[in-house]
C-alpha cells in the first residue's frame, strides 16, 4: 500500500541485539510540542497507533521554549503530564537549542534523538497532505540533490530567484522528467502548508541520518495550526487565544481532552506571563547592545544592525518583532531570533552540536509506570543511556551532553521567571510517573 | 547662634566671579530622593528656605534606582514634577553609581555635584538631632582623623571590635579629652539615626572636598524614615505601602502634597513593579552566575559565593535578601548589592570615579522657566556646563562625563522594563520646564 523510497541503511540490523522477547513489538516515535495538548494530538496518537498496531508511543518534546520562537504556554512538566494522560508512555525533552532552531535544525535535532533511542520503528506525524509518499519523493529529492535537479537549481539561483523559489522549480524540473507519479499541483500543495514542509524535514533527517526508522503520516484534522477558531479540532494557538482571553473554562473540552483541561486547571501557575518576557528580552537588549548580536543563531549583521537601531523603541516582544519583521523576514524568524538572544544560544554552540550529529541527552520529563520496560530495551539497545533522575547526569552523559542539558536547565529557569509559579530545581522535582 | 567648626577654604573666593547683581542672592541646595515627594520634604524645603532667607532652592535627585537598593517608587521625572511643584527651583540627577551607593559614596557623589555648580551657599538636610554643630564635630574628627583619636581606633581595631564599635569609642575617648561641649550620649543618638549618619556623611564629604559650601540642618518633623505609620508626617515608607496596598486615595492628601497626589496619578503608569524587578534580577543571576559577582560593587568574595550557592532557591527580589542577609550583612546592603549586579556597576568603575573626584554630568531633570537665570550664573561660574538637552550631551560632557550618562540612561531604560510605561527615549523627551 505504501511506497516508500528505499534510503533504509544497514544499521536496521542492529535491532538483532533486542531480546526476543520484544522483536515484535512496535514503538512509534512523534515529535511534538503540545503547547497545549489537544483533540488533535489525540487524533495523531490514537490514529497511528490503531494503524500500525503499535505497543508504545516514544514522545520528543519541545521543552519549555517552543519553535515559533516563544516561551511556551504553560510548562514542559504540565505538557508532560498531558502527553502521558492521551497515550504517550515516555516523553524525552527536545534540548532548547533544536526546539527554539529552524524547521531543519528542529526536525535534525528531534530525529537524531529518536535514533539514539534504538527502539523507534515508525515516526508518525500530522500532515495536510496525508501522503506520506509525496513528501517522502520530495525529501529524498531535496535531501540527495541528484545532478539534474541541482542543476536547475543552480541556474535558477543565478537567474535571480529566491532559495525557496528556485528549489521548487528545480523540483518540479526533476520530477517532470522522471518516472514519478506526482504533478506539479501535488509538490506546489507540499509546500503551502506548515505540517507538509516540516514533515518534509523529518524525513531529509531520517535520510540524511540513514536511520532505520520508518516515517507514517496521517492526513492532518481541524484548522490550520495558526488559525484563531475555535472549533472541535482547534488549533493550539487558537487554544492559547481562548485561555488568554477566557480563562481556563468549561468550553476547553470542545478541543481539549478533559483529563488536559484538569492538568491546566492544576497548574495555571506554570502558563507564561508575555510581560515579564518582555521585560526580560529588553534587559537583554539592553545588556548586549555594545556588543551586537551577530554572534547568536539565525542573527546575520544586517539584522543586529537592525535590533541595535531600534532597541530606543523597544516597547515589548510582540511589537518588536512587528518592528523588525520585513519582506524577507518573516515574524516567526525574528521571534526565534530573539529567543535566541534571550537564552544565549548561539552559532557556535549549534555549529559543535551540528558536528557531533545533533546529540541530545536523552533525559525523561515523565513516563508511564509501565514504560520502564521500555526503558530497560533502550538501554540495553544502544550506548546512549536514558536519563531518568537528573542527579545521574554526570554518570551517564558525554561532557558535550552535560553542556547541552545545563542549558536546557537555565533555559528552564529563565521561563520559570515568566511564569507565577518562579524558577523550579528540576534537581529536587519529582519524576513524573504516570499510571 | 551656629558655631561652625573651621574647614572652609580658600576656594569660596573664586565667587567673586559672580557678576555684582547676584552677589547677595542665596542659593540652598539639597541632596533627596523624594521617594514620593511629601510633607516633610516641603517642610524642609520651606524652613530652610525661610531660616537662611533663600531665593533659590536646588536639588540633587536620585534618578529611577535610589539608596537603599531598589527602583524608585515612581520615575525620576515624575519625582522631579513633585519637587518643582513644592518649592524646587531645579532639579539635578544624581548619577546612578553614586545614588546606589554607600551612605558614604552617596553623599561624596551628590556634594561633588553641589560643588561643581558654583552657586550653591548652603547643604540643607533634615537630622534627627537638628544640630549642625554636633554633626560637624562628628564629622570633622572622623574626616580628619587627628592622632589621639586614630590611635584609639586602631586599638580598638586590634582588641576585635567591629570598626563600628571601634570608631565610637574612639571618637568618645576623643571628644571626651578635648575641649568639645558634647557628652556621650549626644555622640550615641547621633549614630542612631539614619538620618544624622547621613548628615554626617555630607559634612564628611564637605570636609573632604574643601568645599565652600555650609551644612544646614533642621530638626526632621514626624515618623523615622523606615516607620510604616501614616500621618500626617508619614515616611515614604510608609506612603509607599499605603499606595501599594490601597492605590492613589484621597487619603493621601493627609501626607503628601495635593500637587504630589495630582501629578502622581497622572503618572500611575511609572510605579515600579515588583515582580517585573524579580524576572530581571533572576535572570541577571542564571546569566552571570558562572563568572560569579566579586566585580560589583560592594561584592566580596563570600557575599558571591553565598549568592552562587543560593541561586537555587531565587524566588523573587526581597525573599533573596532575606535569605542572604545575616548578622554582618544588613538586608539593605544586600539589596544596594543586587542592584549592582542588576544595573552592571562595577567596583572599576567606583574606583575611577572617585579617582576623578567623584565627577557627575551636571544634568538637569527640569527646572522652573525662572530657573534659567540659574543656569547662566552656574555656567558662568565653572567650567562644567549645565547639561538641560541631552544632545547636547557631545558637545558639553567629558568622556568619563558621557560614560556616566550613558550608565543613568541605561539604567533608565531597564527601569522602563519595570514600569507599565515601559522604557523611555529620553533624548526625545520634552524637557520638564515648570512655571
Amino acid at each position: 500500500m505504501m511506497h516508500h523510497y528505499n534510503y533504509i541503511s544497514e544499521k536496521i540490523i542492529s535491532k538483532s541485539k533486542i531480546e526476543s522477547a520484544y522483536i515484535f513489538m512496535k514503538t512509534i516515535g512523534i515529535i511534538a510540542e503540545f503547547n497545549p495538548f489537544h483533540t488533535g494530538h489525540l487524533h495523531l496518537i490514537e490514529a497511528c497507533k490503531k494503524d500500525l498496531k503499535a505497543d508504545h508511543v516514544v514522545i520528543v518534546m519541545s521543552g519549555d521554549f517552543v519553535q515559533r520562537g516563544y516561551p511556551s504556554f504553560c510548562d514542559k512538566y504540565t505538557r508532560t503530564q498531558m502527553a502521558l494522560s492521551c497515550g504517550a508512555d515516555i516523553v524525552f525533552e527536545l534540548p532548547v537549542c533544536y526546539a527554539t532552531g529552524s524547521a531543519e535544525f528542529f526536525a535534525k535535532g528531534a530525529v537524531s534523538l529518536l535514533n539514539r533511542l534504538g527502539i523507534i520503528d515508525y515516526l508518525c506525524f500530522g500532515s495536510e497532505c496525508g501522503s506520506v509518499d509525496l513528501l517522502t519523493c520530495i525529501a529524498d529529492i531535496l535531501e540527495k540533490e541528484p545532478a539534474n535537479y541541482k542543476e536547475t537549481l543552480l541556474k535558477e539561483l543565478k537567474s535571480g530567484l529566491s532559495y525557496a523559489s528556485a528549489r521548487q522549480k528545480a523540483l518540479l524540473a526533476y520530477i517532470s522528467s522522471s518516472n514519478i507519479p506526482y504533478n506539479k499541483k501535488d509538490v506546489e500543495n507540499a509546500f503551502l502548508s506548515p505540517n507538509n514542509i516540516l514533515g518534509i524535514e523529518y524525513i531529509k533527517a531520517l535520510i540524511s541520518s540513514a536511520s532505520p526508522i520508518q516515517p507514517y503520516s496521517i492526513k492532518r484534522v481541524g484548522q490550520d495550526y495558526s488559525s484563531d477558531i475555535f472549533t472541535e479540532y482547534s488549533s493550539a494557538s487558537a487554544i492559547r487565544s481562548y485561555i488568554s482571553a477566557n480563562g481556563i473554562t468549561d468550553n476547553l473540552s470542545l478541543t481539549m481532552p478533559e483529563t488536559c483541561i484538569n492538568i491546566l486547571r492544576n497548574n495555571a501557575d506554570s502558563i507564561s506571563n508575555p510581560g515579564k518576557l518582555s521585560a526580560l528580552l529588553g534587559y537583554k537588549l539592553i545588556l548586549e547592545k555594545d556588543n551586537g548580536f551577530d554572534r547568536f543563531l539565525d542573527i546575520n549583521t544586517d539584522l543586529s544592525n537592525k535590533i541595535i537601531a531600534n532597541i530606543e523603541n523597544y516597547a515589548d516582544f510582540d511589537s518588536f518583532c512587528q518592528l523588525l519583521k520585513s519582506k524577507d523576514l518573516a515574524y516567526s524568524r525574528i521571534s526565534r531570533c530573539l529567543v535566541h538572544i534571550l537564552l544565549g544560544i548561539t552559532k557556535d554552540d549549534m555549529e559543535e552540536y551540528k558536528s557531533k550529529d545533533y546529540i541530545s541527552p536523552l533525559r525523561v520529563l515523565g513516563m508511564k509506570k509501565s514504560a520502564s520496560s521500555l526503558v530497560k530495551r533502550m538501554n540495553a539497545l544502544t550506548d546512549n543511556k536514558i536519563l531518568i533522575n537528573l542527579k545521574n547526569a554526570s554518570k551517564i552523559l558525554s561532557d558535550d551532553e552535560q553542556e547541552i542539558l545545563k542549558k536546557n536547565l537555565s533555559s528552564s529557569e529563565i521561563y520559570g521567571l515568566i511564569c507565577s509559579r518562579g524558577p523550579l530545581n528540576e534537581y529536587k522535582l519529582k519524576q513524573i510517573i504516570a499510571n
